[in-house]
């Protein structure tokens, strides 16, 4: 299940970079603190699916694309 | 997000039942514990991505198929 968080963070960061977002500004925008959207990123927390649909708004995409 | 923990849980209810899985059974299987089966089945309880990939593997689906 380690790999299903890196596949995530991978993707996120791939989203994220795609539409020119910052990490802070991710941060900011989906009330999350800073490091931990750097530890998301990296695959290192187990995200909520609700942090995760708050994720996908904010990249402007379909939560279901940021899975594997 | 109350919607989507209602939703999703819902739509576990749902896939369980259509493959006539308990919620004991299901509990056991995705190591949950089995009154915590039922409260995110009510939607009770905003669930980890993990948990999710866990409960799709019991019920033998893909965790996408679990999301509204």
């Amino acid at each position: 299940m380690k790999d299903l968080a890196i596949n995530v963070g991978l993707k996120i960061k791939v989203r994220r970079k795609e539409i020119g977002v910052s990490q802070d500004k991710l941060a900011l925008l989906a009330d999350i603190d800073r490091s931990y959207v750097g530890r998301i990123e990296r695959g290192e927390v187990n995200i909520t699916l609700e942090k995760l649909y708050e994720i996908a708004e904010v990249l402007d995409c379909d939560a279901k694309d940021l899975l594997p």
